[in-house]
């Protein structure tokens, strides 16, 4: 019996005077729907209950609405260019406490070690980080990622407590072909009564049968209601994701009704530091949902006891006597708007801002993750020899590409000029895991914009290479040496001098920075990118390049052993004249 | 990976034949609400899913409408006086495919024995047996049980698969006080990420607070709205419970809404056979529930989502893929008439009926756990030399007494005469699981009936001695050494001879014959005990005995140590002279 477990019976039976009372706040029953005006009391990090005991602390709620810490149900920390003390920082003061994040970016950069330093980094913070072990790095078998993660991989992650799953099963034809490897990791997750996440936009019939009884589970790709139905009836979670790019909240709204709404959570997926600066996190999606209709014991509920439910979080999601006291105070159940957050009874923000700042952990070898093999003398060299070439197309407000095949004019020895070919950039992607040296080199769109200069970036889905896009050799070399030399981030390179830059040393993925200096330094370099390079103002100069890195989406994408036609799923040479 | 999971999914994807495709069925959908036309395939003894796949087994289901299997949230297998093969044939033909059962009768009798013999007798059988550890045994320490379970006694049994957590904590105030003991019991259920039942009625306020706080996370003794209510609020999942004596569902269904229907759940906890055959099992809350005007799909889900998702019976509770094929036809969503059952994806029972008889264990040394001394010459003599006596009384329909003051007439020694007191009873209470001789004898309010003859039973809650009343001793002797003699039972004796008796070799309290059986012995005994005996009809002949010696409901009742006064926590005297 530890002394610990009876300090709190006593707190709760008056014997002892309580850490924290709440007086004076509306308490939102998430059990039983409707809010009460009572005391809320908390000893040893727990709820006490709700009568009004004595307590060395009392904290006056004003009559504003108390509910239980919210729940980002899928999240990729690394998207928010943050390591994990800082996105802890920038999600905790609008109420987020927990977060299910799957460290597949960092995964695909260092591996097993870099699902480690996930949990080890956010190990003890007051943002309470559960992880989903990454199931596809990579991505696709014909990348060149840092690590390749199998089962037995991830065997031994599996059983740390904090390890609430598999992570988002985005090989779909593997479960549906039964493939091996992937129903090894998907055995793995439920030998240890975890959870699998899904990725399976657009599945729907027998297909969605398969995947279900599989054992995948959630799913946060929907993007029609009739998607999220269909999975709701096959007893998956959907999540509805409002994320920076992908926003799928209001199109999935009108699936969800008090009846099925148990079933549904909330997530932000990706969602970049200025964004959630400006519009918040998880409290956002409350805001947004009550706005367009949904009662606001349902939406709370979604995010917070439906996912504590769904990922097996015992004691989260609610107020209740013997519950974490992870507790939000809003000024009401319309905007959501966050006036402070108890993570495990510690008040951690208050009026949107941090008590204190939260210890970083040293990344040890994740600095330093940026292995380039010296360029030779003409890296972004490429022969187009009959004059036909495969360029990437680029569309609005789309990571879907188009496969545009351009006559394209070249020297004598049949090598692509930039000076002959107005209206056309090059983009290329060199492996940088392991100084393999290989480099990929292509054609892009000019629509794009990029005019004197050129962007490189070591953020590029799934496997993190260093892309670039330019319109002459010279500035691309420059900037992908000082993405290197950074040990990662994006920079962006004009004329022979570097314009600006992002470092992001860990992994070459996140910053050590705060997230204000980190999104400051980021809405420069976009605004740059605006008007010193001219970017299409139908694109996000920096996610799109991120893009097309990634051969899973159609059409056409560039990746470190060449361009990749993703519906014929081979490679292809550039010229147009070969296959 | 094993192969039957990967035949599995072949079977889902079409790969290979389905097990099972049920045909024209009305599909209750837990997840989302509503009712759907589509086949429901199964392989593997699990859902396939709801495409029209190839099977070996076609069952067309009539346009019938399919449930996922019933589950009984707290049940005392025991009450039923059925060994657990012959209770899963009972309760199986009327949709219940899982019960969470506290073995907490035999743990009475034979401790850990009694609850591993539970578990190994209903192992393999297609009635899912989870079991709760009884927390309470003996319910006090003035008892004479046969066993004593503490936490180190349950540690052993805890990690067990289909161990659930810990059963009905009914010590409320070793809660409230923080007993080390008890608390260790909580303590060891949580560390094994395990449920911790509750027994609670009346308890309120901060002292419910302290309760729920301690980790007690269920209650099945609310009866009224309010109590419901107050724990719902808390975190707790309440249990609508409708017994053959307790009958609460209708007194707490103005509790439950479509809001907090999802902490809400049903249960028999002790339904005797006749009633189960007569009445049905959770499809008859099921019809009652829905006829006082619940909604079919929130009912429905209290019997079956929300009782997997409260003791994490992962895969039941849902007709999805991959989810277990627990499935349960009826008529409509009315009357939940019982067509066919299917357990594991095999038919069980079909129109109230088992396809098949189900396999006994032989329960080993639970066979001969009476343990009685030799009676002495005179084992019921009773001295009430002041010639006013503290005498059991009894009241219509409760199992709470009152301590009459009463004048008897004695012998010339002081000695109790039935002759010179019409209108009185004897009754006693025989340590029967060590051999002690310990023989508690009091009076007894002959409005309970009983003319010229005696009845004893060894189904005398909690500890489960021999009780017997009777207007002579002689008869008392032999309704206690018949008893004795069939191993534990009901036995009535009358003028010298055996009247009738019912066998319950399993620890005194179970029997091995069929339900049917059991249920028209129980039935000729209350039939006799009525024309021959003139049992009162506000009381039942046996149950009302089988509670006179629980020494937990007030007023006043019989041990094997004498007489116990139960709001004054002590034994008192027969003689109203003495203390």
């Amino acid at each position: 019996m530890d002394g610990k477990f009876r300090l709190f019976l006593d707190q709760a039976a008056g014997r002892a005077p309580a850490d924290l009372r709440i007086d004076n706040a509306r308490v939102l029953d998430v059990f039983g729907g409707g809010v009460r005006e009572c005391p809320v009391c908390v000893g040893q990090g727990r709820i006490l209950g709700f009568s009004a005991l004595e307590a060395r602390q009392v904290f006056d709620a004003g009559g504003r609405c108390l509910l239980p810490g919210l729940i980002d149900s899928h999240v990729h920390i690394e998207s928010s260019m943050l390591c994990p003390a800082r996105f802890a920082e920038i999600v905790l003061p609008f109420g987020t406490t927990t977060v299910i994040a799957d460290p597949h970016e960092i995964a695909n950069v260092q591996g097993v070690a870099g699902v480690r330093y996930m949990l080890e980094a956010s190990a003890g913070l007051p943002l309470d980080v559960r992880v989903m072990l990454s199931s596809c790095v990579p991505a696709l078998p014909v990348e060149d990622a840092g690590a390749v993660l199998e089962a037995a991989d991830l065997a031994e992650l599996m059983s740390d407590p904090r390890v609430a799953g598999l992570g988002e099963m985005m090989n779909v034809p593997g479960v549906l072909n039964a493939d091996t490897g992937t129903l090894a990791k998907i055995r793995l997750a439920a030998a240890h009564g975890k959870r699998v996440d899904g990725h399976s936009p657009g599945l729907a019939g027998r297909d969605l049968d398969v995947y279900a009884a599989a054992g995948v589970s959630t799913d946060h790709e929907c993007s029609t209601p009739e998607e999220a139905l269909e999975r709701i009836r096959r007893g998956m979670y959907v999540m509805l994701r409002e994320g920076s790019a992908a926003r799928d909240l209001l199109r999935l709204l009108p699936a969800v009704d008090s009846v099925n709404a148990r079933r549904c959570l909330f997530c932000t997926d990706d969602r970049q530091p200025a964004d959630i600066l400006e519009r918040g996190h998880i409290n956002s999606h409350l805001r947004m949902a009550v706005a367009a209709g949904l009662d606001p014991v349902d939406a709370v509920r979604m995010a917070t006891l439906n996912a504590a439910e769904c990922y097996g979080l015992r004691g989260k999601g609610g107020i209740a006597p013997g519950w974490l006291a992870d507790l939000v105070l809003v000024d009401d159940l319309q905007d959501f708007r966050v006036r402070a957050v108890w993570a495990g009874g510690r008040l951690a923000a208050e009026n949107g801002r941090m008590l204190s700042e939260l210890p970083q952990r040293d990344p040890g070898a994740l600095r330093g993750s940026v292995r380039l093999a010296p360029l030779p003398e003409n890296p972004f060299e490429l022969r187009v020899p009959s004059g036909r070439a495969r360029v990437i197309g680029i569309q609005p407000h789309s990571l879907v590409t188009t496969c545009d095949i351009r006559e394209v004019r070249t020297s004598a020895e049949g090598v692509f000029d930039f000076a002959l070919n107005p209206g056309l950039l090059k983009i290329a992607v060199l492996e940088r895991h392991h100084a393999t040296g290989k480099t990929g080199v292509g054609l892009l769109d000019g629509r794009y914009g990029l005019r004197g200069g050129a962007i490189a970036t070591s953020v590029a889905h799934d496997s993190h290479n260093i892309v670039v896009a330019g319109d002459n050799d010279a500035d691309m070399r420059l900037a992908v040496e000082e993405t290197a030399r950074l040990g990662g981030g994006v920079v962006m390179a004009a004329r022979g001098r570097v314009l600006a830059s992002l470092a992001l040393p860990i992994g070459g993925l996140m910053s050590d920075q705060s997230a204000a200096g980190v999104a400051d330094t980021l809405r420069e370099l976009l605004r740059l990118a605006r008007t010193h390079y001219h970017i299409w103002d139908q694109a996000d100069a920096f996610m799109t390049l991120s893009f097309l890195a990634l051969p899973v989406i159609p059409e056409l994408k560039i990746t470190a052993r060449g361009l990749f036609d993703v519906s014929a799923f081979r490679f292809v040479d550039v010229d147009a004249g070969r296959r």
